[in-house]
């Protein structure tokens, strides 16, 4: 199984050439989308989807994970093998969550797959797509390149502990409105938010209708939500306080 | 084949963690997307969707439909059999509209294959992705649960005729700003929306560019339009009278 | 395999019905979706998308391709076979930048696996999907009606060369605002957009970050583009100079 995760948009025809391509290498592979639309350049939201999505994955699923404002600079473009999984993409911090512990890579800018003429603006067609149809193939990296020091390149903002309060932060928006925090779920009593008290419900429509809250989400990390409505339109600040 | 209606929207990994779950359990099951973009909340939209739909699938098909308010209240998870097909979601009126007869329906709120630790607010991952792929494995419910009876529950606007005028309720607006009617295709002579007389075509390109018209829309429906605009941008009316 | 590329969107069922007649036919089949988000009756960019991503697709491969405004009037529907690809929808421009010689067309209006009722508002469905299952199939096109002669009517702006300079348009935008031309890459020098100087750059972080530059696209074309913003946001000139 071969999973993407990029910011190309499904507007325009990225995405299908690079399964076109994919396909062209493995005709009988399945490709799961785990998400186009992460946000243009907004790293930190697609290393947070991949380090949520992977582990439901099967094993030897290969990620090919394209955030890549720098395309065609001097970042490296990398395969790794990180406990039973395959990941390609750029060495921009996109994988930085997932490797919690030191991951197996090599350096793939040269592999003996890329596309000719190679673009300098779309390496996931390029340099990527035929770089994940290998790997499934053959169920190894060390074809693709030399190996190299994966490099962890992200400032990911970590909850402060002080007392019987955490400070925490909140990362990014999902599709409904909510929330998503750098918080993991544990016990508290109440969030305070722009001075303002949330407070916790166990699920969404326990909180009233139009009324905000905090609950545990589905990633295992706090999220403030509303009923039936959107967070993110209720307040953009980007800190809080969990009262434990 | 597992055909999937949500709410989930395509810019969080909440489809493809599905996908995965499913893909874990029945490696080569062919998945379609109906439609992850149902507005949050907008059962009567799914369910007419659905309807729409589900009888161009092949037999034994397993729908797994989650626009789902509710989650992780008190609102119960079934599955049902209903004719040749396969039904899984929550039981707040999404499958009201394809359930014309009695459906056969099992609560699966303690299936045994729900995923552990099982959150409040991702029902998709942890009980209906699970639930349905077993479905498809042993084309059977009966495992899951025990058998509960379908309340129908969505308030569905009816047409009512008088005389020689129907009076009809737009339900919702598709991609092309077309308003969707609860009307079905019978021979009129013309529609009054807004005291404004609207004329029928048979097709779109027969009205004149930028002129609303009303068609027999592809659900058998009328659909009220524009050509090469959106009737969604030109009216907000509710409701509208067909002169027979 | 069966690649798709339409204005359908993807908020609506239309696809997943599309999909679904098709796996009725053709249990098998590999589905690619190109894009679904072609502007509503935006047939130049199709037709540009479509001769853009064909050819990394596998020989044999039936293209569906449905930006039809004129759905249920007198255009058209035809199947095509040109080079080692199979092309089904409306002749209506959406073909002419890949056939740059002369296609195999037969019409297919009144093909043996038509759907009936046959809609006027969704020939996607009722004809176009059925005629790529039953092409994928049979590997021919000619059991699906008589020859016709195709007829290219796309009004395609072509850039000109004046002395040392190429005056080109823009064609339309992508996802992340870059502005699509129809100027082949070749070497130039610079660019002048309304009356405004703009750098030649190898990729696109190699501009400063919100500076305004011209690269070599990767669909081989120019393109106008703003590291880490929307070109889109920038400028709407439709027209441009390129200095040798």
């Amino acid at each position: 199984m071969i999973a993407l995760l990029t910011d190309f948009g499904t507007d325009d025809p990225y995405v299908g050439i690079v399964k076109s391509v994919i396909y062209s290498v493995e005709k009988d592979v399945e490709i799961v989308d785990i998400t186009h639309n992460i946000e243009p350049f907004n790293i930190l939201k697609g290393a947070f989807y991949l380090v949520s999505s992977y582990k439901y994955f099967p094993r030897e699923t290969v990620f090919m994970c394209v955030v890549d404002p720098g395309v065609g600079s001097s970042r490296l473009p990398i395969a790794c093998k990180y406990k039973d999984y395959f990941f390609v993409g750029p060495m921009n911090g996109i994988f930085d969550m997932v490797f919690e512990e030191k991951p197996y890579c090599v350096d793939i800018s040269n592999h003996p797959y890329i596309l000719k003429p190679t673009s300098n603006t779309f390496h996931g067609r390029d340099i990527f797509a035929p770089a994940s149809a290998w790997i499934h193939k053959l169920k190894s990296i060390d074809f693709l390149g030399p190996k190299v020091n994966y490099q962890h390149s992200l400032d990911i903002p970590k909850p402060v502990l002080k007392d019987n309060t955490i400070e925490g932060s909140i990362l990014f928006y999902d599709r409904f409105g909510n929330a998503i925090t750098n918080v993991g779920c544990t016990k508290i009593k109440y969030a305070i938010i722009e001075d303002k008290k949330i407070e916790y419900f166990e699920y969404f429509s326990q909180a009233p209708k139009n009324t905000p809250g905090i609950t545990c989400g589905s990633f295992g990390y706090f999220e403030f939500f509303i009923n039936q409505g959107s967070f993110k339109e209720f307040s953009h600040a980007k800190s809080f306080k969990l009262i434990l």
